[in-house]
């Protein structure tokens, strides 16, 4: 998993079947060399919002969390982070 | 998932069946460093077109989307982003 | 799925059960910088030469391929494309 | 699979079902140019603590880890590492 | 898959149950730009040895090989390189 910042929302009003009703929300990696890694938009899970470090999971796991066993999805934001500690060098 | 655009078309004959009749699109991710990332090819399934700001879903979500169960694809175009928001620092 | 052209072959006596037979071909994926992206070696399910400009798959959809659903194999051809349009600034 | 180390915790209180009461470590790949690689956040299976230095699956292979095939995850601590011999020019 | 030639060994005491048994490889990738890919640890299943060029398999279709089904893996080594031939500018 990733744990990433949530910072922007996307609306699709055509879309998949499977993604109607679904929160997608814009998060970025954390820890992340900003000429590296995409912004990745994930479906929420557990009520994120603008501003949250949450726990990110990508590919066919997205779709081991509630009520997306059968989605077109590959990112999910599966927890809400209440604190991170990393030791020296850990980055 | 990532936002990309539209930018091309691939026409292939000889393909696997399960490919006979899906439209291949170019995609080009957004935000993406211009030295970083491939342009992905998607199979359509939402009826986008050239120039269109999409969402892509990747690996075997790809195939959660309607009628590629059991295509052999690895990238699908699952929605049509009519906006997206972005906060200060977010690229 | 990502474009790529065929640049050479690989030969394996001791393999999987499940590769014998297989024709494995490496696949340079297009439009990319050259320190970027290793050759693919790919299973070819639609009988693809050298030179030939291909559609690869990857992960799990390559298993999704003809005769290819219980191999070991996580890269396979299942196109021959015949052309590719990108708009300017599409790469 | 990577060899990484064990750098950090990270606490989730709001989270998917499916992660409580499993033990989410911050792990970075060895071997691995600083600015390239995310640190991994993945759930611990073997006991790890700090410091360790273990074997990380990634992907749905991490759900094939004990009691975690139907969790939300996509990396799993599989092992400690006791030895790792590389030859020369290998790293 | 990916051709690399297998530069090391990995010794686990504690680890996965379904890893019991299997031998750990280090197997850096072949044609790989130093500053990029970390080498990669995967299961043999051909009998491979240091110094081999093997070809490697990786995700979900590592668990297609033989008696690795239901393992926690995400590589394993599924030939040994006989010959690799690729075209000028092929690299």
């Amino acid at each position: 998993m990733q744990v990433g910042r949530v910072v922007g929302t996307v609306v699709a009003t055509r879309k998949s079947l499977s993604l109607v009703g679904k929160k997608l929300l814009v998060v970025k990696p954390l820890n992340c060399p900003p000429d590296k890694v995409l912004s990745i938009v994930a479906v929420d899970t557990v009520g994120a919002g603008i501003g949250d470090t949450v726990l990110i999971v990508t590919g066919s796991g997205a779709r081991a969390s509630d009520n997306l066993d059968s989605a077109s999805v590959d990112a999910a934001i599966v927890g809400i982070v209440d604190s991170m500690e990393v030791a020296d060098n850990g980055s």
